[in-house]
C-alpha cells in the first residue's frame, strides 16, 4: 500500500501528534508526583524529600508522630529577598519620609536627614542606635489595629526598585512548593524572624499559608489601653524582644514551646536556630539557602553586610546540612516568573 | 390465661428489663446528641450551644471563617481547681522544702523560711517580692529541658490535699466537654493564664488536648548558651512577662496575633481579655466560671484573695456575658466522679 502525500504527511504529524502527547502525559504525570517541580533534581532536592519521607513513614526507624512535626523558617532572605534591603527597612523609610512634614525636626537630625536626604552611607553610619530610632519612630505611635493597616497599605502600593513588583511577589517559589509539601505531610509550619512580628503576620496567611499564631517575631512593646472606653492596644517606642540570632532559639521556646523537627534559614542569624534544632534526639533537618544568583536573583555571603553567611556556611559544610545553591537547585526564582 | 407464679415473675421482671433497656438507649441517644452532659440543662449551656451554632452556620448572619475561630481559656479556676491555692505555687513550695538542705540560709531567711515553717500567714505577709522571690529560687536556675522533667515529676506524686488526687486529676469536665466542643466545630484553643508557661506546657496536650505552642502564661527569661558543645536554654532569674489583668490582651496579641473570638474566665485578672475579646466586630462570646459550690469544690467570689471576682462580675452582669454558677450549672465537676 502506498500513501498519498497527504496520507503520509497525516501520518507522519499524527505519529508526532501521538508522540508529542504521549510526552506531554508523562510530564504531567510526573509533574503530579513530584511536590517541587521548581526544583531541580539534585542533593538538595533529594534530601529534602528522604527526610519527609523518613519521619513520615509509620515503619521507618526515623518515624515522628504529626503533631511533633514542627518546621521554622526564617523570612527575609529564605523566604522572600532581602535585597537591596531588609523589605522592612524600606516601609520604614518610606513612612519616614511621608510623616516628614509633622516633623520639621527632622531636616536637621540623624537617621532622619539620611533618610530624607536619601544618604544612604549617612544612614549606615548611624548604625544600630540609627535603625532603633527609625524604627521606633515609624513604628510606635498607633494602635495595632492601625499599624495593621498602615502595612497593608504600603505593602499594595510599594514596588521593589529592580523587579517592580509589590514586595509580597517577590517570595521564592520552590520555598512555597517546599511549605506545602511539608503541610501535606502533617508538619506546622512556623516563621521564625528577626523582622518585626506585626510588620509579617497581616500578610504571611495569604502569601505562605501560615497563620499570625505561627508567626514569630522581633517586637516592640504594647500596652492594653481604654480609648474612650474602647479597648485599644498602644504601640510603645521600646523593644520587647528582638528574635535573631541567639534569640532564635529563645524565641522558639518562648512562642512554640517545643523543639523543631525542621529550620530552614539562609545566613548567620539563623546558625543558632540550626544547632538548637540539630541538637534534637533523633533524626533532624537543616537547611540553608545560599544566595549564588546575581542574574535572577543576587549573589551574596561571606562579605554582605545583611544576610551575612560565614560561619553558618562553614558548619553547615562540617555537619552535613543541607545548602542549597540557588542558582544550581531552583528552576524558577519568583512565582511570577512561571505567568 | 392465668400465669403460674414463676411465669408471672419471668413477665413482670421481662418487662422491666425493657423498659430499663429502652431507657438506658434513650440515655444513650441522647448523650450521643449532646455534646456537653456534664452541663445542666439551662441558660448558659444554651448560650454555648446558640454561639457555636451562630458563628458555624454558613448562613448565619453571625458566620466566621473556621481560622478565625480562636478561643481563649483562662486556666487556675476556669479549667482546673485553683484552691487552696494555685497548684504552681504548691509546686514552688515543694520544691523550695526539697532544695533547703543545699540553702541553709533559708532557714533565717524570708520568705523561705515561712515556708520551711509551714507558716502561711508570714508566706503571705511576704506579698507578691516575697513569691517572685520563691518563684525564682524554684523555677529558675537549670535548663529549659530539666525544668520539664521537674515539672512533670512533681505531677507524678504530688497530691492535691483535700480530694487526695493528682492536680491534673482536678481539672473541670465540664470545661473539658466545652473545649471538645469548640474543636469538633473547628475552632483552635488556647490557654491564656497568668500562670508560668513552662509550668503548664508539659501536660496541656495530654489533660486539655491543647498542644505546646497554643500555651500563653506567664514567663521567666531563657538564656541560649552551649554547655560542653551542647546547646541549652538556661533558665534566669528574671521575670519576662506577666500575662495578668491587663497583660491578658498583651499576651494575646503577642503570642497568637489575633482577637478571640470566645474567652472564658473566672476572675477579675481575666476581665481585660474578655473585654478585648468583647470589642471585635460582630458577634463574640465571653464566659465567667462563678465558684458557688462549696460542697463538691470551693465557693468564692468578691473577697476572695485568690482567684477574686468583684469587677469582672459586675461588668458580666451589666454587659450579658454567660456566669456559669458552678453549683447549678454544672452536674459533675472533677472526672474522676463518674468513674
Amino acid at each position: 500500500m502506498r500513501l498519498s502525500f497527504s496520507e503520509y504527511r497525516f501520518a507522519r504529524s499524527s505519529r508526532w501528534l501521538l508522540a508529542a502527547c504521549l510526552c506531554l502525559f508523562v510530564q504531567a504525570a510526573l509533574a503530579a508526583a513530584d511536590p517541587l517541580p521548581a526544583w531541580s533534581d539534585g542533593a538538595s532536592k533529594r534530601a529534602i524529600i528522604a527526610f519527609v519521607q523518613q519521619v513520615t513513614t509509620p515503619e521507618s526507624p526515623a518515624f515522628v508522630a504529626a503533631d511533633e512535626r514542627i518546621a521554622v523558617f526564617d523570612n527575609d532572605g529564605t523566604l522572600w529577598t532581602e535585597k537591596p534591603a531588609y523589605f522592612q527597612l524600606l516601609f520604614a523609610i518610606d513612612r519616614i519620609r511621608e510623616l516628614a512634614p509633622q516633623h520639621p525636626e527632622w531636616k536637621t537630625t540623624q537617621p532622619f536627614k539620611a533618610v530624607l536626604d536619601n544618604d544612604m552611607d549617612a544612614l549606615a553610619d548611624s548604625g544600630e542606635k540609627g535603625l532603633i530610632q527609625l524604627v521606633m519612630a515609624s513604628h510606635a505611635g498607633m494602635t495595632t489595629t492601625e499599624f495593621e493597616q498602615i502595612v497593608l497599605a504600603w505593602l499594595k502600593v510599594a514596588r521593589h526598585p529592580r523587579f517592580k513588583q509589590p514586595y509580597t511577589e517577590l517570595v521564592y517559589q520552590p520555598m512555597l512548593e517546599l511549605l506545602n509539601h511539608l503541610r501535606a505531610n502533617g508538619f506546622k509550619t512556623f516563621i521564625v524572624s528577626g523582622g518585626g512580628i506585626e510588620f509579617m503576620r497581616p500578610w504571611t496567611q495569604a502569601v505562605y499559608g501560615i497563620p499570625p499564631e505561627q508567626v514569630v517575631g522581633s517586637s516592640i512593646k504594647v500596652k492594653y489601653e481604654l480609648h474612650d472606653g474602647e479597648p485599644v492596644l498602644a504601640r510603645l517606642p521600646e523593644v520587647d524582644f528582638i528574635d535573631d540570632k541567639a534569640g532564635k532559639p529563645v524565641g522558639i521556646h518562648k512562642f512554640i514551646g517545643r523543639r523543631p523537627l525542621a529550620a530552614f534559614g539562609n545566613s548567620d542569624g539563623d546558625l543558632q536556630m540550626l544547632q538548637w534544632t540539630a541538637a534534637g534526639e533523633g533524626r533532624h533537618f537543616m537547611l540553608l539557602v545560599h544566595h549564588t544568583d546575581a542574574k535572577r536573583e543576587y549573589a551574596y555571603d561571606r562579605k554582605s553586610h545583611v544576610g551575612k553567611l560565614d560561619k553558618a556556611l562553614d558548619e553547615a559544610g562540617r555537619r552535613g546540612w543541607t545548602v542549597v545553591d540557588m542558582q544550581r537547585d531552583w528552576k524558577v526564582i519568583y512565582p511570577f516568573e512561571e505567568r
